[in-house]
């Protein structure tokens, strides 16, 4: 929280490009449903701005970003609408979205811990506001499309998200230096997104075929 | 929101038929998925007090409605159990709850601009407040259903409560007599979901088929 | 809200003991659903907190319960994680798990009374305020793993929250002992869900198969 002007910057930079980036993603799931244009709209919407606004309402830390920054309801919904017209080519994108996606998931997790740490509270809600921020979008992306949430299957998608909220809160802890944690802690987790994106890391599943009541 | 007393006391007998009739609707939808009798019951409030009670939340604008009428979640609750005695001859009145349905919408953007508004919140805040208090009863009622939600691929059900909410703040930001404006943001809207209910006028849907991920 | 400090710890124990049930509970259900170890943890602590989490965004009630007291973020996300390594055994302890979320069904229960109460809700918020707190966990788990929510179905359940919370408000109302309001409300429900476990006890479903719009 008590990073240089230029790394707040740059983290604002990388916020809005993973909210657009994570919009244009959603109107693809949008389109899998075959929703409408305005379904696709809010989906984007939603998407994007979901796990910000659920860690904001679960810490009663008003008013929420989308409200305080309206544009971000035109900028993520335009964008989801804009990928109509570029579906076709976004194939060839797909590693450019992935790559922004991960991106996203660590940039979502600093702005979430710093909202908590902003809050003062202890170190494991530091963490778990920081998931939230990070995951929760796709969480409600995948129950408005009616799927079972991918968190709870994917590569180390929340893993990724708890280590880099870890690394950062830890480093922070140690009177390191905000922008050198910050970046340490956000490198760390982008890398091992990438490699288990690339290598088809993920955690052990739990398989359970018994009854359950 | 500096309306006439009767402009106010129409907008509010107008919002307990539509809790009462999107409560019945409600009911019809919990029997198909053969829930029981409390299920009924919760089923309706949620679908009727719902949008009301997420944009209050998302807002920070408490109490809840139902909280501090709680006689609301006796009404729509009520309604939905007094549906399983008559929903034999609802069918009949197909038509009857289509157009109350249509009511509900415009209604609830209404109100739920209303709110925004009195926040001093910015203008697409308040469309945004007016379209999560007009729609999103219906989206938890799809969810809860375990159906894609309907909001994103029915009949012009959110764009229209999009078009009344700019109507609305658009000829109130005119200056234009408050009640005049309400009226005819209310009735461009209703003709408009009527009209895209007798000739199916829909969005166009975004078709999409290849991998999202 | 005027027990006896002795009463006030049982409830708290209950309350714990009851949390660790539930999340336990939700993990097999995330077994069901192959999720991954982090995609467990998570659900333990959403099925285990989540009710109350929803009470308190619901009123406006903050902060949760898990900000105040992160450490049941571990203690319902480990036992979720300890549930994997003892799953083959829990199917001889079916009936005891049963009997521990019929348990929490009621603490709950009276947990949430107790929080409506403090903040003078009237008594059907009251009543409202129980029921979440006793019921939505199971809900959330259910949207979470893609089911209908088993609420809307199953044996009683939110029939005991609603006549648990109903005696001990109606109780407290007539200036009864504190503690004896408690302990009968919370043995009437308890028995009650027992009962319609053993017994096959439901609520009449309603069952509908015209058309909803």
């Amino acid at each position: 929280m008590n990073g240089t002007s230029e790394a707040t910057a740059l983290l604002h930079a990388l916020f809005v490009i993973a909210i657009v980036a994570e919009a244009m993603t959603a109107a693809l799931a949008a389109g899998k449903r075959e929703m409408d244009w305005v379904g696709v709209y809010l989906l984007g919407c939603v998407t994007a701005l979901g796990g910000g606004s659920m860690r904001d309402v679960l810490l009663g830390h008003y008013p929420l970003t989308w409200v305080a920054h309206p544009s971000y309801l035109l900028l993520t919904g335009g964008a989801a609408l804009f990928t109509i017209a570029v579906a076709r080519y976004m194939h060839k994108l797909r590693n450019i979205f992935l790559f922004l996606d991960a991106v996203g998931l660590v940039v979502f997790t600093v702005i979430g811990c710093n909202v908590a740490i902003g809050l003062d509270l202890p170190v494991i809600v530091v963490v778990a506001s920081g998931m939230i921020t990070g995951c929760m979008g796709g969480v409600l992306r995948d129950i408005l499309c009616n799927n079972i949430p991918l968190l709870f299957r994917a590569e180390l998608y929340a893993t990724v998200s708890i280590l880099t909220g870890l690394l950062y809160i830890g480093g922070l802890s140690l009177n390191l230096h905000h922008d050198m944690v910050m970046a340490f802690a956000m490198a760390v987790g982008l890398m091992l997104r990438l490699l288990a994106l690339r290598y088809g890391w993920s955690m052990p599943k739990f398989i359970y075929s018994g009854n359950v009541h």
